[in-house]
Formats: structure tokens, C-alpha cells, sequence
């Protein structure tokens, strides 16, 4: 791997030339000079070089580098036509001149001569220890010391030096960043090197990280030339300390070759990158925004591990708003000190929420001091990260008030206190805080958005684990107040009444009833106990798969129930449930009904089996549905494709599927006065043609169901 | 179901009276009352009614509303202690007034007490027809017809007034609404009736439905108090042909009773909610600035069907990021006419790219009307449904001439041009797209958010079964220039000297060589074709499983050969490889490698089976990896939870699986110089302490691999 270039004279350069300076009024070659003689603090001399002028302005301008006088120069800049560029390099090398930046353009952008020039700078690069930045490129600007070697005209208003360090690649975007960081967190350096001939982003990163005031590394990228040079850059950055963010353009997916392999042909190329940043330590980001909102977030310090977020307002609804949000990112939230608890409550009237999120109620904006004090006492609390204070609208004055007490309890902790606009009247209050630095988000979402790049504990919810932990802990069946739960031999005898498709099946009291249940009902079969007080069968030793012959039932039937006596001690066993066995090569589904408090009966579906925890791949539609309502809610799942068949799989039976949900939506809406909750999982579903057939069934009731007097099935043909 | 309200009395009120009217300054009393007779343009009376004033300014004040003149009165607007409100309703029933707004605080929201108030209120109603909106709420505001019938010192600035309907629950956050529709698509109307005791959010919905002024309603809901209702109003709102966008605040899900079926327990109400509003066409929006944003846009109209967007920018790098975050959202892009591409041509220099997404580059900004032709050909393009305008950069007069052509263009189409202010930097371009009713977005990602939402095609991405086309497609294995594929018995093979571990297995060549094979392995086995032009042996007919007997594993061979012959004549067939059958109960995962551009050879795991197209569960990392990579690997893939076990489940052999996955890491290593990609479908993953091991492999190299002269597990114990 090529070694990391060494930026230290190039970034803070003593002497500078600059090949191509005019005199020519905003020409890019006079705006460049203009740059660096005007609003630069060059600590050396700025050399115009150009054979059109013996003087510009005051000063002697020179035909050529090899005429300049005496004495080391750092850095040449040049800014003469494409083929001119190799004869000027070629005469810094004669000089010693160790890095020229090129900002001319017509190079490899511009087609296949322009490529060959660039060619023949590599080669002298290499050949000669020359580095050589761009071309193509508007240039290098070292903020913190004022140092503008760009033909920007806007450098001049580049003022505000800070810790962040900036890598951008296709120029054009860096100046967002740059007007974004133009108060609060600045900008330390920021390299821009267009066609990236010779240094590259990797060099800057490896400058960057090794830089004492840089605290941050942004990047804006739009492709990796050299993978490993830049996993070797991020490695510096993370072993040095400096988190990195990235937000890399250009997810087309269209060059993935055709491949043998699953491995190569789902690994699309975007996706290779971000699980490379992830493994190297960087933060990417989607969005411009994002990219600028994490990175100055990050220049303040990421919150302290152990700690939370403390969500801080004055109105219930915002209160409410923003603690979804950050839910839905999995953002920790704080837990007050009993200290923080009684501080609050003195300085609080009593209807204020005083847990987190706080809610003030606007009370509390009548005075001022005490709107300090509360804010102060939060953000000294040990165990809050960042303090996140949505302001919903812009009440004037008001919110004049609650910006200048932001800026002030902010000089007084280390704790980040995060305003959020959410009004689009961006009045006083909003102009404060930008001039202060406390640049305020936008919008709630993004404020949790980019907090949640940097927390150390959010990320992906680890929902389902810990929610089946929750299930587990589920009281075990029977039968309690107003809550009837029938077995499932109780179930499945309703739903055959009620014309369900399901395994011929026979309750069994003996082993000898069981083996000779198995020969009527014809082998495989499953056989599985009937207890009111087993809710979870598996696990308690009481299904038996694949039973093959009327021995083995016979032995299952024993095995069976002494299974289920270990696991459940007192658990009344009534019987083992023989049951014909399905075919392999069906897909497993749920199909169930539960009531909710505002919307009264539900139906569910979904991957069924063990997926049902695991997946949560499910679609809801309030009872009744109609065919139509049926047939789109199997394509709501995110994984409909498995029921549509892969890989030369026929497609599973969906019509018989349909059937299904429309006879439990009738079942369901038929019971409405006294079903709290059916069950159908697993259903087997078979290839087309094959049928859905409800392999395992559960009712729970307010009271007993009444069967109608006849099948319903042919009651309603 | 409660029949919904008949409002029209109420949004346009004749004659009003005002119980509580006040002449103490800035006391809600007396905003109120100068809200109506001021800043309102009350058809009729507004009378004033206290019994502590005889008359406020030049105006009578009655003692009591038994006590005003007679006539006909349509609303008392009622702002007295909450101890004297049902005296206040019973005199409206007396005096036939339909309807009473009551403002007052001190109901529910305040305990016990409160909350028998609002029982009274409510049985008043039920029995005499009252319709009471409120208690506790900031009032009514008809923004078209000028009435405010609250007490907001604001609604003085509620002037602009347009097409959308807002109902809001928590009144705090309606007013940030109103902030951002100040200019452009305005409100009509605006509901925000606190505790609801008998108006309610439906009874707004109906009502909006029903309004021919009325294009889009927004709703801000924190509580759903009658679910039905409440879908009977988004069906009426769908007949009429009005879009309804829907904040829905309060995702807890701690209210979820612990529930026997998996579909109670994992169905929470915030799921249901989503999937209720989206049975009934309401378009749910996550953030206060999208229920903005997707209403404002829904009100100018969705896209028409069929229709694409464009993106239209004159800097390269801003037109990739939003071409890539549009295609992230699925959104669909336009194709422009001939028409179009012939006058865009015309139009743009010729480095600029003319497709969509558009980049006029920036020299377009010096021609005004360059600019503005080019932009009215795209709008008036039929196929273009709108134009999404991102600007990066704040460039002073420039930028101002931009925001000046998209208010001079929209004037002249019926094409929406959306922009997009990027800069943090909101100078005079931003003031003036603000001004004329062109909010911009402050982000890409926003807006494309916002137009998913409301695009007709849009939505989940269809991907994994699109993309399984294309892998079919893809040629059938073999050997071509520089690339060689091995069989699954050459690939197994080489691995078992490299010390992978594999089910026993031996190629046989005959009939009865597969039936000696097979009762050497031991049964039961599974049989496969070995051949190096077949790529999918399943579908081809070239596997058989669970072989039992000798007599079987003959006649499979025989079978397997007939149907690859059918399948794929003239496939060279080099025999079939017997293999021992691994017991039931596994998990499947994929282990591969492949050969990524930038980053070089980078190893996937992730679910295997049917489940890597359908689920696409994968992650990856860069190799070599470490063991606490591999370790963090299993852990990234969504569904980790299946590894570790759910409901009783085991979990699988985690270690044994980090071992195979770091044994793969170290072979590509060694063989980086030829290897392209290699891959284990499915590693059968045994329960802990019973290993993990390779059903099926496949390797592909640029030319054949090395093996070692001895097994690599014991030269690098």
C-alpha cells in the first residue's frame, strides 16, 4: 500500500507561487492571488508567476518558476490551461517544490486526452516524489489560520475556525458544509482535490487524523478509488481518537456483475461500503443535513456512555411527539438523581411533568430565572447525555426568552443542549441561536435522527428478544375471571363445526387409544397432549412429529405424558391429541384475531412458525374484510415474496390462503360479542392447488362460543 | 354508531354570545371577545354576556344568556371557572342555542372532580341534542370566513386562508401548523376541541369531508376514543375524494395486556393504528414537518398516476444524492419526451446532462431566461408529475435569480416545482420562495419523504423477487475466460483437505456404486447431481433427500440422471455424490465470499436457504476478519434472534459457527490471489455443541487453487 503523504508543510505552507496569477479582474487566476495576498495570512512570500506581466498590483510577477528567485517554496499553485500543467510540474520538481495543487481543468472529466494527461502526472508523482492535488479542484482551505488557496470568492467569509476537518469530494456540495459551520463548531482544514490524481481522500483522512485541533472528520464522498488505503486511513482516525462521518453519494447498484453466487449478486456495492465503514469505526449518514448535524454534534463530544437523553419542553403534545421518536431510534432516556427530582419539584408548579421527558407546562416561561435554574439543574444531572428542548412554535418574544436562556445555561455546562425549531416562522429566538452557535434542528426526526448516529447505546431495537422474554412470563393458560381459553382440541372441534380446514384428528386417553386412533387417521402422524394448563406444548416435552407406526404411537402416548408431568408437575392432562401429519414443503403462516381498545376486532397475518417472534414480518386489517382487503393484506408483508415462491418454488396456494382469512373474519365477526383472541399457527400452506390447512389452533373467549346448529360452511354456500 | 354532528350552524355562526366576555385586559375573557367583535367578521351579534359589567367598551353586556334579547343565537362560547359551565349549558338548552364552545379548564385534565363535569356535560347532551366542543381547548378557527371563536392573541395573524382543514387533539401543537401555512396553500378550518366530550376528531372528519372548499384535511391525534367512528369519517373523507394525512402522537407500547396468542402480544396499538389508517386511506406521516409538508403538497394535488419526478439542479453531486435517495424511496423517476429531450438539448451546453435527473450545470445560471425556458419545457413535459429543484448553495444574487425563475415558471404550470434550500445560509432566495408561497424543504431527504407519501407508485421496494429474475438469468455455470467454477463434489473436496468441516460424502458413478456409497456413509443420505453445467441442482431435478436404503440410493440414481437429462440435454453428467444427511432441527446460513471492487475479497453471512433471496438477512465485513468481527457479524443480521433461540428453542452452536466463519476468512486469504467467490448454502447449523457444517459449496476462481500439502487445520493448530 502507498504510504499516507505527509501534508505538514502543504497545509500550513511558507512560500507560495501561483502559476497562472492575473491581473485580469475576476479571472480565476486574479481571484486566486486576490485570495492569497489579500485575505491570507502567509507567513512566507505569495510569488505570482505568469509571462503576461512583469507586475500585478505592486508586485513583480515572474515568466516562470524556474525564474523565481532564491529560497524554498512550499506549495505551487496552479491555474494555467490543461496543456501547460505537465511543463509547470515538471519545473517544480526542477525546483523542489514538494506539493502543487492543480485547479485547471480538462483532465480526465473531459475525455480521453485529458485522461492521458493525467496519466502522465501520476507517473511523474511517482517517479519523483512530487504530490500533486487535483486537478479539477477549487482548491485547499486551511480556515484556522487563514489560508485560502482556492479562487473561491468566498473564502474571505470563511471566519469561523473550529475542530472539525472536512474531505469533499466533487467540489460543488463542501461549500453547503461550509456555510453550514459558519458559526458554533467551525472548520479547521478542508481538502476538496477534484480528479485526485495523486493525494487523495485517504491522505486527508491520515493528515487530519494525526492533527492535534482536529476533533472530527466529515467526508462527503462519491467513490473509493483505493478500498484499502481508505480502511487504512479510518484505522488511524479511530486508533487516534477522531470519530468520522461519511456520507457517501451514488448507491446505483447497476454495475453488480452477474454472479454465481448468492454471496456476490445480493453483496451490492453500497451495501459493501457501509458495512465497511461500520467495521472501520465510521458514522455514515443519508443526507447533506445529516452529515453536517453529526459532525458538529460530534465536535461538541459524544454523550458520555451510561447516560441518557433528556427530553425537555414546555408543551405535553411536543413532550409526547418526542419521546416516540426517540423510542422508535432506541435513544436511552435519562433517569433523573433523586437530587434532580427534588430540585425540579421546587422549582415546578405541581400539574408539570417532572420525570423525563420534562414538560415545564408554559408556566414556567413567565420567569425567566426559574426557566434557568430548571434547564441548569437537568443538564447537571450526572446521568443526562444531552438535553433535546423542541420549541413547537415561534410565540415572539417569548421564545426570544427561551433562546437567550438556552445560550445561557450553555456557557455554564459541558452538557449539549439541542433546540429544535419546529416552527417555520424563524423569528428572533431562531436567529439567536444560529448567532450563538446553538444552531437549532429543524425538525424533532432529525435532531433524533443524527443523535442517534452518535449515542453509544441506540441502534437497532433489540425488540423481539426482549419482548418474547415478556411473552414467556405470560400467565400459563386456563381459564380466569371473564376469559375462557379452550384447549386446542376444544378450538379445533369449533372451528371443524364451523367448516375450518383442518388435520383429521382424535383424541386419545390410553396408549392403546392412540395407537389405534393413528391406524384410523393413517400414518405420519403428530401427536401433541391436551392440558388446560400447558399453554406452550413444545416446551414442556408434549408434541411428538413423525410417528410412523402404532408401537410408536403407543409409545409416544406414554412418552408423552410423562414429559409433560416432569415439566408441569399438577398440570390435568386430558387426553393426547392424534393428529394426521402434512407434507413436507408447505410454508408456515399465522392468521389470528385479537380485539383492540379503539378499534375492536383485528385480524393478523403473518409468517408463522418460529418466525412469528423472530420476523414479526406482519399485516393487520380491522374485521370485517372484504376479498380485496384478503388479498392485498398477503402482499403487506415485507416478505410476501416467500409466499410467492423463489427460486423455482411453485407459489403457495393463496387463493386457498384467502379463503382462509375471509372464513376467521366471518368466524370472528359471527362471535364478535365474545371472542377475545383466535389463533391459527401454525397454518400449513401448501403449493397452489394444495390448500391452507390450520395445524394448531387457539380460542380465548369471554364465555363460551355457541356452534351454530349446522356446518357453517354449507349453512353458508 | 353515533351519528356525526351537523357543523355547518357552527363553522359560519350567524349570531354568537360570548359568557365571559371580560373588559380586564389580556384576560382570555377579553381576547375572546375582541377575537370576535375586531378581528372577526361576525355575520350577525356578537353579545357579550357577565354579570359583573353592564357594558364592555361601547357595547351592552347582559347578566346571563336567559337574560339576552331574542333571536336566534348559533354558538355561546363559554369561559367561565369550570364551576358555573353546566349553568351556562343548561341556559343554551333553554334558550335553544345548538351549540356551545366551552374553553375553561378544570375537567378531566384536572382529576376526580373534573371528571364528573364532563360525565354531566356529556349526559346533557345525550339527552337534549347540545353539542358542546371542548372543555378545555383554544377554540374554532374558521381562517376562510374570518371567525375566531377563541381566545388566541394569534388568530389576528391568521390570514391566509385556503384548502386545507386541520383537526388537532392537544392545541399546543395546531398553532406550529398554522406557523407554516402563513403563506401559499392555506387553511380553511381548524378544530382543536381539547377533551372531546362530545364533538370529536370524527365528527371535524365528516364535517371537512363534506365542505366543497375543503381539499386535504390534516389531522393531529394523540388519542383514538372510538375507533369506528373514527373509520366511518376516513371512508367518508375517501368518498369524497379528500386525501387525509394523519400525526398520530403516543407509540407507547406499555399498554399491551400480557395476551395467550402470539397475535395479541405482537400486534401493539401503534401497529394497529398504522394499519387501520392505512386500511382506509389515510396517509400517516412519522414528524410534525411531514404532516405539513404531505398536506401543503396534497393540496396543490398528488401527482398524476403513471407520472414520474424529476430532478432538476445545476450542481452534479447534489443531482446524484437526491437521485439516490429518491431511488432508496422507490419513488418513480420520469422519462421525458422526445419533445423535451430535442428543446433541452437546444437549450444546455453539451456537457450538461440532459436525462433525468437533470444537471443544467451552472453556466445556465447566467441566462435568466435561458433557465426559465428550460425549466417550463420539463414542467410541461405530460409524463413529468413534478419537479424537485434542490439548491446547495446560498450563492447571494445568484440564488435569488433561481428562486425568482421557479415563482415566475410556477406561475405558468400546473406542475408542482418543489425546492429544496440546502444551505443553512436562508438568504433572500430562501425569503423569496418563502414569501410567494413556495416553501422550500430544508432537505432532500424531506422531501422525498414527503412525496413518497403521496406518489401513486411509490412505496416498499419491490426488490428481492425482481432481482431473483436477474440471478436467474445469470449464465449457467462452467468455465469461461479467467474464471473457473468448481463442482460442488471439486469445491467440497478442496475443502475437506483445508480441514472445513462437511458431511461424509463419495461421487459415485453407477447405480450400484451409490448403493455401496450409501450403506458405507450409513442412511439416510442425499443424493445430487455432480455436473459443470448445472448451476440449480434443486430445480433441475437433481437432488433427492432422505434416502433410506441401499435399493433406494439405486434407484435415485437413476432417477436423478433421467431427470437432469430432461431438464438439461446434452449437461455433462460426472456422476452423483452420495452424502450423508444431517439430523433435523439445524438452522440454515450462508457463509460466502466475493470479490468487491474498492474493497477486495469481503465475506457475507447471513440466513441461507430460501431465505437468502426472500429475507436478504445479510451482513458482511472485510477480510481477514478477527474473532470478535466474526462475533459481532452474527449479531449484525436483523433476525440474530434465530440464532439465539426463541420459545424454548436452543440456541444454535454460536461458537461453532464463528470457528467456520473465521476458517472461511483464512482460506480466502490464502487463496486471495485467485479466489473470486466462494460459497457454503446452507451451513447446516446444529443446536450448541453440535456444529456447524457445509450442506452445499461452491468456489469460482480465476484459475485452479492451490491446495496445501497438508490439512491447513493441523499445519495452523
Amino acid at each position: 500500500m502507498r504510504p499516507f503523504a505527509d501534508l505538514s508543510r502543504f497545509i500550513n505552507p511558507v512560500n507560495v507561487a501561483v502559476v497562472g496569477a492575473s491581473a485580469r479582474p475576476s479571472s480565476q487566476g486574479a481571484r486566486l492571488y486576490e485570495n492569497l495576498v489579500r485575505h491570507s495570512q502567509i507567513r512566507g512570500k505569495v510569488y505570482a508567476v505568469n509571462p503576461a506581466y512583469s507586475q500585478i498590483g505592486d508586485a513583480p510577477c515572474w515568466p516562470s518558476i524556474r525564474e523565481l528567485p532564491d529560497g524554498d517554496i512550499d506549495v505551487a499553485l496552479v491555474i494555467v490551461n490543461a496543456s501547460r500543467v505537465m511543463d509547470a510540474l515538471l519545473q517544480c520538481v526542477q525546483r523542489k517544490i514538494p506539493y502543487a495543487i492543480v485547479m485547471s481543468s480538462g483532465f480526465s472529466e473531459a475525455g480521453e486526452a485529458g485522461r492521458a494527461l493525467e496519466q502522465d502526472i501520476a507517473r511523474l508523482c511517482r517517479e519523483t516524489g512530487l504530490h500533486v492535488y487535483g486537478p479539477n479542484c477549487p482548491g485547499f482551505v486551511n480556515v484556522r489560520d487563514r489560508i485560502g488557496m482556492t479562487f473561491s470568492p468566498a473564502f474571505r467569509h470563511d471566519l469561523n475556525a473550529g475542530g472539525i476537518g472536512l474531505a469533499t469530494q466533487g467540489g460543488g456540495l463542501g461549500r453547503n458544509l461550509l456555510q453550514g459551520l459558519s458559526h458554533g463548531q467551525g472548520v479547521g482544514l478542508w481538502f476538496s482535490a477534484g480528479n485526485e490524481v495523486d493525494l487523495e481522500i485517504p491522505d486527508f483522512i491520515a493528515c487530519m487524523a494525526q492533527d492535534p485541533q482536529i476533533k472530527v472528520i466529515g467526508l462527503l464522498m462519491e467513490g473509493i478509488k483505493d478500498g484499502r488505503r481508505l480502511t487504512a486511513a479510518l484505522d488511524l482516525a479511530r486508533e487516534r481518537g477522531k470519530p468520522v462521518v461519511v456520507l457517501k453519494i451514488g448507491h446505483s447498484e447497476a454495475g453488480v456483475r452477474a454472479a454465481q453466487s448468492h454471496t456476490a449478486s445480493i453483496a451490492g456495492s453500497a451495501a459493501i461500503n457501509s458495512a465497511v465503514f461500520r467495521q472501520f469505526g465510521a458514522i455514515e449518514v443519508d443526507d447533506l443535513d445529516q452529515l453536517l448535524a453529526v459532525t458538529r454534534l460530534l465536535a461538541q463530544g459524544a454523550p458520555k456512555p451510561g447516560s441518557g437523553l433528556c427530553i425537555y419542553t414546555f408543551s405535553g403534545g411536543t413532550a409526547a411527539l418526542a419521546t416516540d421518536i426517540a423510542g422508535l431510534a432506541n435513544l436511552p432516556m435519562a433517569a433523573f438523581s433523586a437530587q434532580t427530582n427534588a430540585a425540579l419539584k421546587s422549582l415546578l408548579p405541581d400539574f408539570a411533568n417532572i420525570s423525563n421527558p420534562v414538560d415545564t407546562t408554559a408556566d414556567i416561561l413567565r420567569d425567566q430565572d426559574a426557566a434557568n435554574e430548571c434547564l441548569r439543574v437537568i443538564c447537571n444531572d450526572p446521568g443526562v447525555g444531552a438535553v433535546l428542548f423542541p420549541i413547537p412554535m415561534d410565540y415572539g418574544e417569548v421564545t426570544d426568552g427561551i433562546a437567550q436562556s438556552i445560550i445561557d445555561v450553555s456557557r455554564s455546562t459541558a452538557t449539549p443542549i439541542i433546540p429544535v425549531w419546529m416552527s417555520r416562522r424563524m423569528g428572533g429566538g431562531f436567529q439567536l441561536l444560529e448567532q450563538h452557535g446553538l444552531q437549532p434542528f429543524l425538525s424533532v426526526s432529525g435532531a433524533i435522527a443524527a443523535l442517534s448516529r452518535i449515542w453509544p447505546e441506540s441502534g437497532a431495537p433489540s425488540g423481539p428478544a426482549a419482548e418474547h422474554d415478556a411473552g414467556g412470563a405470560a400467565p400459563q393458560a386456563g381459564e380466569t375471571a371473564g376469559r375462557l381459553q379452550l384447549s386446542e382440541a376444544q378450538s379445533k372441534a369449533l372451528l371443524r363445526q364451523a367448516g375450518f380446514p383442518l388435520p383429521a384428528n382424535e383424541v386419545a386417553a390410553s396408549a392403546g387409544q392412540a395407537a389405534a386412533a393413528a391406524a384410523r387417521i393413517g400414518f405420519p402422524v403428530v401427536m401433541k397432549i391436551v392440558s388446560p394448563d400447558i399453554a406452550h406444548k413444545t416446551e414442556s416435552g408434549g408434541v411428538r412429529l413423525g410417528i410412523r407406526t402404532e408401537d410408536a404411537a403407543a409409545e409416544a402416548f406414554d412418552g408423552i405424558c410423562a414429559a409433560v408431568a416432569r415439566a408441569a408437575p399438577g398440570a390435568r392432562i386430558e387426553g393426547v391429541l392424534v393428529e394426521a401429519m402434512l407434507p413436507a414443503g408447505g410454508r408456515e403462516v399465522l392468521v389470528g384475531v385479537h380485539r383492540d381498545a379503539a378499534f375492536g376486532l383485528v385480524l393478523t397475518f403473518g409468517l408463522g412458525g418460529i418466525f412469528v417472534e423472530t420476523l414479526r414480518d406482519v399485516a393487520h386489517r380491522m374485521i370485517p374484510l372484504q376479498r380485496e382487503d384478503a388479498r392485498s393484506l398477503l402482499r403487506d408483508i415485507r416478505n410476501a415474496a416467500i409466499l410467492e415462491g423463489v427460486r423455482g418454488q411453485p407459489s403457495a396456494d393463496l387463493a386457498a390462503l384467502e379463503d382462509l382469512i375471509l372464513q376467521v373474519s366471518a368466524f370472528a365477526e359471527r362471535h364478535a360479542d365474545t371472542l377475545l383472541e383466535l389463533e391459527l399457527n401454525p397454518v400449513w400452506l401448501g403449493p397452489a392447488g394444495q390448500g391452507a390447512i390450520a395445524l394448531d389452533a387457539l380460542i380465548v373467549a369471554t364465555g363460551p362460543l355457541q356452534a351454530p346448529a349446522m356446518p357453517e360452511k354449507e349453512a353458508n354456500p
